[in-house]
C-alpha cells in the first residue's frame, strides 16, 4: 500500500506526484496544508522528522527526498514503466542532472517563488504569532529561509538566483540540441526533476527574459513533458493555492 | 577499460578510489597534478568541462561526480562485490545519506580545508598570475571559491560549516547507535562518502573539540571503515601533497 503525504501539483510535491501517475501505481494521497503550516505540526513531524513534503509511504516504510522517493518507485516496482534509463551510462547522466537541479537549480528558483509568495504570507502573520510558527520548524535551514522570506531576500541573492537559473536554462537548451531528453534517447526522471523544480514555473517568473528567443528547444521540451498523460494527470490533482498566490503558483487551468 | 583522473588520494578523489579498490576493478590511475592546476589546464578541460577531479573514462565515455561514478560501477560491473543494498529500502537509505553528504557536509568540510591548505597556495601567487590562473576556471563557483580562499573566508561562513559538520556528527552518531552502517545492516556507497567527505579529516581538524567524547559510534565506525582492506589499497595510492601542507592534507603513513 503505497500513501504520498504532499501539497499542491507543484514543485517538490508535483515532482514525485508525476511518476506516481506515469508508472499507474496506486496510492491514497494525504493531503498536507502549507497554508496551515501543516507540514511543521506534531503529527507530521512525527512522519517526517524533517517536517517537509512530499513523504511517501510504501506499507509503513518511509521515504522521504524526491530525488530518493523517485528511485525508489523505480527499484521497488520494476514492472511498472520505467522511468530511468535502463543501460548504466542512461542511469549515469539521469543522475548527473538530478544532482545538478538539486544542487543548482531547484533552491534558486525556489528563493524566487518564496520572495513572490512565501513572503506575502509570512508578513501577513502577527509577529508573536511569527515567531511561534517558526520555532517548531525541525530544520535550521527552513527556520532561517522563513525568517528571510518575512524580512525579504537580499537583491544580491535574488540576483545570484537568476544567474543560477539562467545558467540552466542554457545548459538545458544545450543538452537538448544533443538528445531529445536530458538523459539521452528517453524520458527519465531528470526530465520529470527539471520540468517540476524549474521550467514549469521559471517560464511564467520570467517572462520578461524572453526564454522563448533564449531557449526554444527547452520550450517545446516543456509541452512535450506536460502533454505527456501522466504529467497532465498530476498537474490535474486538486490545487488550493490562496487564488490570491497565484501569480506565482497558478496557471489558469 | 576504466581510466581514472585523480588526485592525492583525498576527499572526492579517494571517494571514487576506494570503490574500485574495493571491487577489485583494473584501472589505469592518470595523476593529475592540483598543485600545478592541471585540472583547469585545457588538455583536462577537454575532457571534463567543469574543470573537477576525479574523472572516469569506460571505454571512452566520461563519467564525473563522484556520486554518479560510484553508481555507474554498481551499475556497469554487477558481479563485482556490492557497494550498493541489495533491496530497494536500503538503496533509498543509502540515497538519503549521499543526499545529505553531498549537500549539506560535503561543501563545508571543503570549506574548512581550502581555508586551511589552499588559502596558503593562493596567497603565495603574484596577484596578476592569480587571476589568470582563476580566470581560465570553468566553473563560476570554483572561480569565486579560489578568490575568497585567497583573501580569507569571513568568521561567519567558517562558523557555519562548523556548524553544519557538528550538525553531521551528532546525526550520523545517532544512525550509528540504530544500525552497523549508514544504509542500514551493510556497508555502502554512503559509508564512503561521509568517510571521504567529512569523518576521515574533521577527527584531525576538529581534536580539538572532542569528537572522541561527542560521537564515540563515529570514531569506531571511522577505525572499522578504514580497516577494510579496499581503504587502506586506496589510502595507499601516491600523496604527492607538499609537506607543507599536510597539516590538513595528511596523516604520516
Amino acid at each position: 500500500m503505497l500513501k504520498l503525504y504532499h501539497a499542491e501539483p507543484l514543485a517538490n510535491s508535483l515532482k514525485s506526484l508525476i511518476p506516481l501517475k506515469e508508472k499507474a501505481l496506486p496510492f491514497e494521497s494525504v493531503y498536507v496544508d502549507l497554508h496551515k503550516f501543516e507540514q511543521h505540526a506534531p503529527w507530521f513531524v512525527a512522519i517526517n522528522p524533517e517536517g517537509q513534503v512530499p513523504v511517501l509511504d510504501h506499507d509503513g516504510t518511509i521515504i522521504t527526498h524526491t530525488t530518493v522517493i523517485n528511485e525508489y518507485l523505480e527499484d521497488a516496482f520494476p514492472e511498472a514503466p520505467a522511468l530511468r534509463p535502463a543501460d548504466p551510462v542512461g542511469k549515469a547522466r539521469m543522475r548527473f542532472w538530478n544532482k545538478f537541479v538539486d544542487e543548482h537549480v531547484m533552491n534558486y528558483v525556489s528563493m524566487h517563488g518564496w520572495h513572490r509568495m512565501v513572503g506575502v504570507i509570512a508578513r501577513s502573520i502577527e509577529s508573536g504569532e511569527f515567531e511561534k510558527l517558526v520555532d517548531r520548524i525541525p530544520l535550521y535551514e527552513q527556520r532561517l529561509k522563513w525568517r528571510t522570506a518575512r524580512s525579504g531576500f537580499s537583491d544580491s541573492d535574488l540576483a545570484n538566483a537568476t544567474r543560477k537559473i539562467e545558467v540552466s536554462l542554457d545548459k538545458v537548451e544545450q543538452q537538448l540540441a544533443r538528445t531529445p531528453w536530458l538523459a539521452g534517447d528517453t524520458y527519465s526522471l531528470a526530465d520529470i526533476n527539471y520540468f517540476t523544480s524549474c521550467a514549469v514555473s521559471v517560464v511564467r517568473m520570467f517572462l520578461e527574459k524572453k526564454v522563448e528567443k533564449r531557449a526554444p528547444r527547452l520550450v517545446e521540451w516543456i509541452e512535450r513533458v506536460r502533454a505527456r498523460p501522466g504529467v497532465q494527470a498530476a498537474l490535474s490533482m486538486p490545487d488550493r493555492t490562496n487564488p490570491a498566490l497565484r501569480t506565482f503558483s497558478g496557471h489558469v487551468r
